[in-house]
């Protein structure tokens, strides 16, 4: 495709190829309030600055809406609707393209290129919406199966609701960071000895602290409360995805989590990946999901049957004393259900989702039993009886203090042409010593 | 007390006497943009036009922040802290004390009073704050033993966890409305016969919809993330209290929550009254909740024992052909745990509180097996198999369309100096058909 050859320096192996244009939110030093921006190889293409200098003068359609690059929050540019992001996607491919019909847009105009493409390096990334209200799914199945042979064994594993319905619940959205953030250990409740007859809890820093491979989608539009979103305008609900990283506090969580779910072991912090990487982007990567050998209801049935992603997912692992690993390979495919699908489902009660709300995939493991394939560490070390390898004689069932987990993804598999996440990464704090 | 008489004619039987002083956010349809009022007998005073009008003149400390009066919501307002809600309804009280030392103010400037005091019933009111995160505890004890008993017999039915810890879960806060909304019966899948070894769930409208008579606490304080609120300074981020009604579809709910909780079941609405009673207006009714057996953790350990409240509340239910009945009375003291008992464990991960958060109590229902000391239908009909009598030869197991529930509730019984909330209403509407 010529049009993804770009005047601009890219970088061959750059997640942010002219094939993806990911949006995020940026402030730098000289410029600290935090704005709209674009990826684009090494650079943030600053679109306030953009906007200011009249960069979007070929896109009449955009014009009344131009504000929306000068706020600190994604929110009010997703409000615009895909038609608008598919527009302002393609303009600016075109701007960059070698071949670009708007060359006194940028290519030419040395000046411009100087105050709108910002080294990443110098770049703060904030937090890219204003999150109303954040909903974690858990339509990994072998995630869930995985957990469930721990919890209840291997028959009961996946319980009778699963395939019928994308199970889910509502998550705490103030405590949601943006890559690079430090997660503190939380202290809470935990029972030191599960299997003792008479329960009583400790208070303890959290002894088996997890991170899980997710995927997170943010929706873009709005719909009124009462009226559901039918499974084929689902897809127009979907601004994009980042990559996401739900810390999980497994010994709180087990003491909690009966009869409502998980709450305190979920609710300290959860990290995503900066640049969100439009629906319009994913759309030549997306692909079957896990097949589901059960007859589901009509409002959950989708036309197309190529609707989760093919991410290439990675997690790595890197201790306090510089030990790496590379803890988990897998591919986001391993989805029993798709984005358009929890959308269809949360809605169907009449739940009003708002621009900014933001839908976690759940845990993605692979299909096999292999360590390396598990989005967890509770799979991976089989609820703390084995151990994961990490480089330097390491080797960890939970994280420590100081560890740092970062998960990348990126799809296909061309030079030039990826289209990826960058990185979503969070270092381990040590708990607060807490007096009473 | 002689401060509390007012020149303003206050009915004697109001909720929102002197000695209350509740704040919520109106229009009007001369001035159709939310702002901050007070209520006081059958009056808002809309503190936007008297502030515009110097009515804070004799109260320099708030004057730096007066444009909080003006916001569509009271969460600025809230966010400048307890002392300042304290001396604002202070100030309020003695603007219409009968012996007012600012007689000018109000008293004697019938203009200003043309202005600013507005008869609820030309009123408009609307959700008191923007929601950031709304979590539901399920504090009420009795409730949580009489719907365990149900699904897990007598012996089972509190968890271990239960009287260790306040368990809550995150809840749908884009959903919660104002009293007055419609509530729409939601639709999602049910098993019509929960019994048979099959489980096939069927595409369906709520058949078992409920109610919740909860009372709901807003945040004033924000705490960083990864820093507890300590249990001594919880009541600092307790800006008020407001009566709400948890919708809840029971069929929905018995087939989708396990293993992560509610969802569907609860995401379609939640109802508040609109006038937020402050945590000062309610300090005098202030006793002692329910005696917990257990030697609970230092962190949750209150120095006062008086720390729930004693609220008169009341639900009533008229059908669509107008018939009425008084289905519950009991009182907000049956609650194991306290809003700050709530606050401290909810924080204790370094989880992030905001302003404008919202925490649920728990439905509330009394210590007898009496039917009209049950806060939710599910208790009453016993799960579906007894009938609730209403008027007129009428009878309820769950909600039916055209219901209309009102949940009411007050502090003291002292005519002139009462401590209401007024009434939280909603009315079910039927459910959507929908077509696939």
């Amino acid at each position: 495709m010529s049009t993804l050859r770009s005047w601009f320096s890219i970088p061959r192996d750059s997640h942010f190829s002219l094939a993806n244009i990911p949006f995020g939110i940026i402030s730098t030093a000289a410029s600290p309030t935090p704005r709209v921006a674009v990826a684009i190889g090494d650079h943030a293409v600053d679109l306030d600055a953009f906007t200011a200098n009249n960069g979007f003068q070929a896109l009449s359609i955009i014009q009344p809406h131009q504000t929306v690059f000068s706020q600190p929050s994604l929110n009010a540019f997703a409000a615009l609707g895909r038609p608008m992001h598919t527009v302002v996607r393609k303009y600016i491919q075109s701007v960059f393209s070698a071949d670009t019909p708007y060359p006194d847009v940028l290519k030419n105009n040395a000046s411009l290129q100087a105050q709108v493409l910002v080294p990443l390096e110098h770049v703060t990334s904030h937090l890219p919406f204003k999150i109303g209200d954040y909903t974690d799914f858990y339509a990994g199945l072998h995630h869930a199966y995985n957990c469930g042979v721990m919890f209840r064994g291997s028959s009961g594993a996946i319980q009778p609701n699963y395939k019928y319905l994308p199970v889910g619940y509502h998550g705490r959205a103030s405590s949601i960071v943006v890559s690079g953030t430090p997660i503190r250990r939380p202290n809470g409740q935990v029972l030191l000895d599960p299997s003792a007859e008479k329960k009583i809890p400790t208070f303890s820093p959290c002894r088996m602290l997890d991170m899980e491979l997710e995927l997170g989608a943010f929706i873009c539009k709005a719909n009124t409360q009462g009226e559901p979103v039918a499974i084929g305008e689902a897809p127009d609900s979907l601004f994009g995805v980042v990559l996401m990283n739900d810390w999980s506090a497994r010994d709180v969580q087990a003491w909690e989590y009966v009869p409502l779910g998980p709450f305190n072991s979920k609710n300290f912090g959860t990290t995503i990946s900066p640049w969100v990487v439009l629906a319009d982007a994913l759309e030549p990567f997306k692909t079957q999901g896990l097949e589901n050998d059960t007859e589901i209801l009509p409002y959950l049935q989708e036309k197309d049957n190529k609707s989760v992603y093919d991410i290439q997912l990675q997690v790595d692992l890197k201790t306090q004393s510089g030990n790496t690993a590379t803890i988990t390979k897998t591919s986001a495919r391993h989805l029993l259900w798709s984005f358009p699908q929890m959308i269809a489902h949360h809605t169907i009660t009449g739940c009003n989702l708002q621009s900014g709300d933001l839908l976690g995939s759940g845990t993605i493991s692979g299909s096999t039993t292999a360590q390396s394939e598990m989005g967890s560490l509770l799979e991976q070390s089989a609820g703390g009886k084995k151990t994961v390898k990490i480089a330097g004689g390491e080797e960890r069932r939970f994280l420590e203090d100081g560890d740092e987990v970062t998960i990348s993804g990126v799809c296909g598999g061309d030079e030039g042409m990826l289209v990826g996440f960058g990185t979503c990464v969070g270092k381990i704090e040590p708990a607060l010593t807490l007096s009473f």
